[in-house]
């Protein structure tokens, strides 16, 4: 039997998800929503991509030592969302995160582009007001404006400054934007440019001290690794480097979780699914 | 030398297009917007998909018996749009179909998805106002609103019935629609199911009075000769019954032309950009 | 709230289907099964791709003037198999489908290979001993062993003719098989080679006084309409007549439908589930 | 045991192929050229992808009701060519034709970019003085030159005709090509626009009495059916249209048969190399 | 001339394969048997693949110094299987890679899906009772069973432990598998996580004392150098530790060697057949 | 108000392309030339699939910390070839870059297959007699001739050797090659297997003194950042170090540079053309 988040589509469970809310501390949620996709649109079928693939994984993990078995998640499915209005899609995703939360569940987020973040991370900033955000990206994502546009995938990380302050954000392996978003980003947030475990290893005693928000663009990652995104950038990480993110973290207070940009249109292998179900499987692990 | 409209970004021309738009009757015009897209998106790259295949064909129609060496067109190239700004890019397309229109050109568009048709429709109808309207489709388009939108790919035959009255629309091939689109289709609009020439056959007498303004979705072909589309709807026509259709046509009174839904990503053949580029080809050999 | 049946894993539903099993008087489920595919398999993965896409459709037919408002009918996800083991997954087969009709639904089977089809028309034929089976397929599947193995995708109609008698099968659209199968079937089935609509016609109110099982083998279509199958086989027919085949035995007792022989990998612009997806909405109007 | 033609490179042999090139009355051989093609090159790679695919096919035809278990053929592989240089390529296929005429076989080609045909009818225009050459394509391919080169795929049929005199070719299926060879096919040529079995009936009786070749361009099909093919045209015939031709022609003296412009990159669900394979299947059956 | 063994189908020979079975030391085998795979099948048209693609190399290599010109080998075609059939082709396979041995060549496989390894495994370790296994994988494949089931791709390590003893396997770069698998690898056999080169830097000159035998599923790689695999992992090794592998391992005793799981349905770019065609030419170089 | 060169076809133009000629400094041509591609054709495709991808980069490189808007570049569009005829073309080619060069612009050229460096180098060596070339690539392409064919993409290195002499010549990366061409590469030429930023360092002091002219093929990096390439070969650097090579050579006096062998149709992701895209943006930063 199993009891459905109201404003959620049920879909097949991600891996060894559990039938029960009630028994989950933590909820997957899919937010199928692209809408300011700039270049390659189609991230809207990033959570049903990632779900189908997700059985291709073993339920443990050796780099965490621990099994799915143990962490009883629920997986609500995806959020139901209305074609082309970007607001009111905005606050519905505002309210489902709250929902999770204020049933003391910890969220995973499967988007959608990377505009999804924004209300996500405003419902979790509420009931963590010392939050910081832990932005994982090829682009800086830190314009004022996308030609005009101020609710974008490339704006959301200024929002966020807007809303959290940019001191509060952390921003690991950057390598595209305007001189303007790097000049606000050394100026302003907490920036590392193409760099993500040194700067992080330094900065894991400090960063355990508080409630994080980890929002993870899977184009961070060399589009080799992940050619199903939206504005593919040359030059990114390996999948290596990200389980190993997990790793240093595994112990630190994870309060939400998204990962975002998945467009399986354009990877005709699957990969970008594959690895995104991988890391999914090691967040849970590691904070659910 | 070409000189461009203001507004369009500048393309690779479509086949056999000239330099001049001073010389050109007829103008080619990319529209390259998808905001409302319900399933898959990316008809926004449809222009640039089309007129990169069209250098396949011959610039001669045995169809036609016309050769585009005698038909001086202009490619006008894609207008420069704004992501994710409905409203103001609808405004941003009627006002380009005005200006070809105020400079005495036929104007030929390349969508994006259906929604641009409104606006275009919009304009030609106040240079037109005796326009009828040819909508060629696998859905009806009929909605009053999507999921609570009123401006969506699944609407734009009301707004536009809305705009000039359901009897100056005339709907060919349509097989998908709700119990409500068909309902309102078959009482107000000229609404033909799943037919196409046979009605066609009959009503060009009649139809030639006026001037047309022709609007073709390209999932009213079945999907196997148009895979590459947004919404596609099994059990369409053949590209025989579309050139034919031309060939009807071809001493109308053809005022504008609109090709719409072409979303290349799902189509690694290019099947059905290189059918969209020879029916462009038919249509500004019938009516440029 | 959703109950699921028992041996099966819940999955995203198909178009419109409802949460309750009890409401329901028609069942889907998913058959993953692909083990004796000869040429490209992934057959398996058919019932996933088919429900993925479903939501491309309206709920209205206009074909059948129903709407599936007004036909609940549950899906029961995917049958839980095991991977590698032919005999043991044909008895849970079995099981499954007897389970179904125990309860008094009319079930819809999503293949998977065409193997399946012989434990589904077992169990439906304990329920029905006057069972006819009208088998539409671009392959005869009458072998007596398929390089020595009597259980395979070759051999399914040849197993039911064992199990129902020949005289009661009726196949249509054939196009393909050995002398063997040829002959056998002149001389033993109702064996219409090539042909569909002409014989169908003349035997509709025959086939109406008895129960039918109709099993549907994707690759009846010409491969340009469904490639995304096993054993592709040019030559065949088209969307339209398949709808034509619904709307001629839309008032005949059909107790049970399978569609199988779905392959996606092999097609990256999904045609063949969108066209699939479309057959079971008819079937589920028709005769749900 | 196998024994292989000089200059050629034995491959995988097409479905029921024999092993002794002296047992068989045909032999098939792979031409794998394509220079001249001036949209999407790689109908060098045709031949191994129909060999690929060949075994999909049972070796019964229901169509001719023969067996290719009746009909020795011997599989050659394909010829070793030399990158980049035409002319003299195109004088190792006329020694290669030439070699298997004189050894009494009846041969079969599989192209590789239309090119190919010239030096083939060359060859067996020698053997046969008054040889008539039916010709399948939706291209003319009657240029004079194609930007200034004589030798190239848009002018097969040109230096054809020079030849053997345009008189002795017939055309079938052409809807595309210039204002010039259009008029030059109607002047001079038996030419038949998009037209194929209407006139082919009425003119078989005629034909039987002359030493056939027949040159099979895969695009006389529309795209939808073969989607893999250098320079895709819409509007074409489907496959049972050329089943019926070799059907029309099974008793006439075909003395060879060449398929050509499979190109496999461009067609990721194999459908195009599917088709390619069961035309030639029905060739050896009819000719062979 | 070419003789071929019994019980093998001829193929289009590997990059640069001798005619003469007889003077070749080395002998290529395809086993295109896939029935076990658990997520995408297809690893059956892996040797197919890998063969199409090998021309794409030199015969020389830089990383060895030796050419292929100068260690003949003979391209036995693929093992002619039994669709569905798992034992009775596991014993043909045993019994084929039995005569390459018993006519003192060096045996080649290419896979097929890694149950494959046992039965060639088992019939080399007859011939070598000494013999260790050196397994390059993801998985760990140390299930005592999967789903039930003793014969699986899931299991053929454990199978392998049992036939030779745990103790004589070395299990290098595993990623995936069960906590129980990785408790049992890190007791019972030679086990290095994620590792590779530096455990095998150390080991070299300990297996250069005994006869080896080298099983490599290509999923050891990350998948984005090959994505054309049953079960993807992320996070794996690069072309050149395998290459590095191979010439670490030069003159080590290696008598047979497999590389299995090129899935090539799933790879538009051909990536993995061309990677898994160096490894192959890499092999013979090293080991022939 | 755009000015074209003769002989061009004018395209989209590259990213923050400029529309006067006059005004640039840099002048981006593409050459879309393959026509002696011994086994993937299609690299004519390359230049209109990198500009078509331009729009996902930022105009600023945070590598270079410089912008497009102060680097004024006019794109020429596409040098208009004639197929089929080699050495024709390389003339037009020759004569192309010859007068970009007498323009006094410094030219980026897109290919095509590598062959188009061998013209390319000859008209800058006309105008700065001291050049040398610094080659990437996986292939040293020093063969004096390609089965008896010495104007080859396989031999282009060897022709450039003959031209200005092969001390002259510094290659980086080969991996590829026969016997003959790495003893020739590391006699003659400045030749480092394998590697290409190690070599590198040390030698920028002694290339700035030079005027330089560098020569990427796409394939010296790994087939998993591009998989869009004529000859893949697996083993390849990555992106990064490409990008460093850039920045090493900021300073240098590079008179002009080509990328050559992409080719798209090998890549459903357009992995390749973004990565090209992004290498020519680092090209005109650093160079133009």
């Amino acid at each position: 039997m199993s009891i459905n988040i109201e404003g959620f589509i049920k879909s097949k469970g991600f891996l060894a998800s559990v039938d029960n809310y009630k028994d989950a501390g933590t909820v997957l949620a899919g937010i199928p929503f692209d809408a300011t996709t700039s270049f390659r649109p189609g991230a809207r079928w990033g959570p049903q991509a990632i779900r189908n693939v997700s059985e291709v994984l073993e339920e443990y993990s050796p780099y965490l030592k621990r099994d799915l078995a143990k962490v009883p998640f629920y997986d609500a499915g995806d959020l139901d969302l209305l074609p082309g209005r970007v607001e009111e899609n905005l606050k519905l995703m505002e309210k489902a995160a709250d929902v999770i939360l204020k049933d003391n569940k910890k969220p995973i987020f499967l988007g959608g582009e990377h505009l999804v973040s924004y209300p996500l991370i405003r419902a979790v900033y509420r009931h963590y007001p010392d939050l910081l955000v832990l932005h994982f990206d090829a682009h800086a994502d830190l314009r004022e404006d996308y030609l005009g546009e101020k609710l974008s995938h490339a704006t959301v990380m200024r929002l966020v400054a807007e809303a959290i302050g940019p001191g509060n954000i952390y921003q690991f392996g950057i390598r595209s934007g305007t001189w303007g978003e790097f000049a606000y980003g050394q100026e302003e947030t907490n920036f590392f440019m193409d760099e993500i475990l040194s700067p992080l290893e330094k900065l894991v005693p400090y960063l355990s001290n508080f409630p994080l928000y980890i929002s993870l663009d899977i184009d961070v990652l060399d589009p080799a690794y992940a050619p199903g995104t939206g504005t593919p950038e040359s030059g990114g990480c390996t999948p290596q480097e990200i389980f190993k993110v997990i790793q240093l973290l595994k112990d630190a207070n994870v309060v939400a979780f998204d990962l975002v940009e998945v467009c399986p249109a354009y990877d005709q292998s699957d990969l970008t699914a594959v690895l995104a179900a991988k890391i999914v499987r090691e967040a849970i692990l590691a904070w659910g």
